[in-house]
């Protein structure tokens, strides 16, 4: 279906990714999109969401009028713009279409897509705001995702994993480990060597994702991360490979510990940035899983315009 | 013995403990402390380390003339003030009264302590600077220390887990434990709506700690940390209680780390600050392992004594 303002069928929409970091919004005409702006995450506001979303899309209402948008991510929670309902699992994205919580601001139909929660494979609770989007327009970009058991992992400042069957999410688990790493390279002692924009090298890497491996079972991060600075003082570790170390115990130890959790399929839908996706690519490989790359940009905006189009 | 200065013979010196963040300087006359001083860490120099002793010192010259100064910790590092040698474990902490790195400064005879290293229990290589002063001290302090077999803990922004045999380091295992939990408190999101002054609460705390023992072996931290933020999203834990939840998971996390790699013994010796031993002793006891706490100061103090009284 497509919309209709002041009595005219029109396919211009917003559709807007707007987490805790970044708020990335499109000018969409169906499946193209027309134009970009970048602005602050809902942590990173100066002033409010309202102020700063009208402020950003000022130039597109002048040139196209009042258009609606679709907003996913961290703008629907508590301390967002107007808090969206979490949707309970097992949740079909594709039924989010129809819960989104609309309202109007200075003329402009708004709609917020809900987040997910659900019991995850440990027992305890999980949240999620904005993966939500990319999974619906991971299905429906990729329709075998719509039928049979998959697992999904969106690496990210808080990874999601996910767990799929016929096109519906079960269950899923959020592991914080983007957050972890930056928080380490900013202020601990374990990489402080290394330049700051220093990448992990993928000797490092190897070598971390080897060793967190090589202690799985008899030792956890809190035995092992202390190796990232002692193997520069004593055995000679480079500090450039040291940042790599440290992202392989990291990432290594999130995909072994999810594997564990939802069990090991043969392969594993990646959707996030290629960089990142990469790392976990290598990981995942290395314990005998193979994986598909999704963009996860071209999701989430395959996603929001899935939610205009209901 | 005793040190001669000018041909007086004289039982005044001062010790000081040169970490990372703080320095204690204490002017001590035997086993008597007469004064103390605190200054920045290695870490936080703004001058010199040599200015900054030198300026801390001052009255105590004035009164007393040329001391001679002990010093151990980070003082002792490549970024120190002057690099001391590690000595290689197994070793005897009364050993390192014969090899402290020594030297003069403005007319002052300066000893800094080596620190140890060794091959931890998962055979990755282990550091310590600082904390041998204390063990040396808790072995003259408690000489029972100095036969048979004992694990002692040094909880701490970087905790040391210490195995000694018949008062010799037998090896050793760093936790950044205490360096994690500040790193989550200040910067993550899991524990934001709590005040920055908020403490681990005791019901938070059991909480977190029985929440890592039922997940343990199927997840590690990065499986669970999470949680602290979504409990209180979904399940209404308050925001007091996710700081004991978190420093639960943590330190329970650590003390069953460690307990697994060098083995449960009877007992634990905790040398270090009350709060914090007091915390370690009940994820201890909730193992099944009792606990025997010991002052962290006077240990490091009754350490330096001992070397200059060699």
């Amino acid at each position: 279906m497509i919309a209709r303002t002041g009595g005219v069928i029109q396919s211009l929409f917003i559709a807007g990714d707007w987490g805790t970091t970044r708020l990335r919004l499109a000018l969409c005409d169906g499946a193209a999109i027309l134009d970009r702006k970048d602005g602050p995450g809902i942590g990173a506001l100066t002033v409010s969401a309202e102020a700063t979303f009208l402020s950003l899309i000022m130039d597109w209402r002048r040139i196209h009028g009042d258009l609606p948008a679709y907003l996913c991510g961290m703008v629907g929670s508590r301390n967002g713009w107007h808090e969206a309902p979490y949707a309970v699992c097992p949740a079909d994205p594709r039924s989010l279409r129809g819960s989104a919580l609309r309202f109007a601001v200075d003329g402009l139909d708004v709609a917020i897509v809900p987040g997910l929660t659900c019991s995850n494979p440990l027992g305890a609770p999980d949240v999620m705001r904005g993966e939500e989007s990319q999974i619906l327009g991971a299905i429906l970009l990729h329709p075998a995702l719509s039928r049979g058991k998959h697992l999904l992992a969106l690496p990210g400042t808080h990874t999601k994993w996910v767990a799929l069957e016929d096109g519906s999410v079960q269950r899923f688990m959020t592991t914080p480990t983007g957050e972890f790493f930056a928080l380490l390279r900013a202020h601990s002692q374990l990489t402080k060597a290394a330049p700051d924009t220093q990448p992990a090298t993928p000797a490092g890497f190897v070598q971390g994702m080897a060793r967190g491996r090589e202690t799985r079972g008899r030792a956890g991060l809190l035995q092992t991360l202390f190796e990232t600075r002692t193997r520069q003082l004593i055995d000679g570790m480079k500090a450039e490979d040291a940042v790599g170390f440290l992202s392989g115990l990291l990432i290594g130890g999130d995909v072994d510990g999810a594997l564990d959790c939802f069990g090991k399929p043969r392969l594993v839908h990646l959707i996030g940035d290629p960089a990142l996706a990469a790392l976990y690519a290598e990981a995942l490989a290395g314990a005998g899983v193979a994986n598909e790359k999704l963009d996860g940009g071209d999701c989430a905006f395959a996603g929001l315009r899935a939610i205009f189009e209901r």
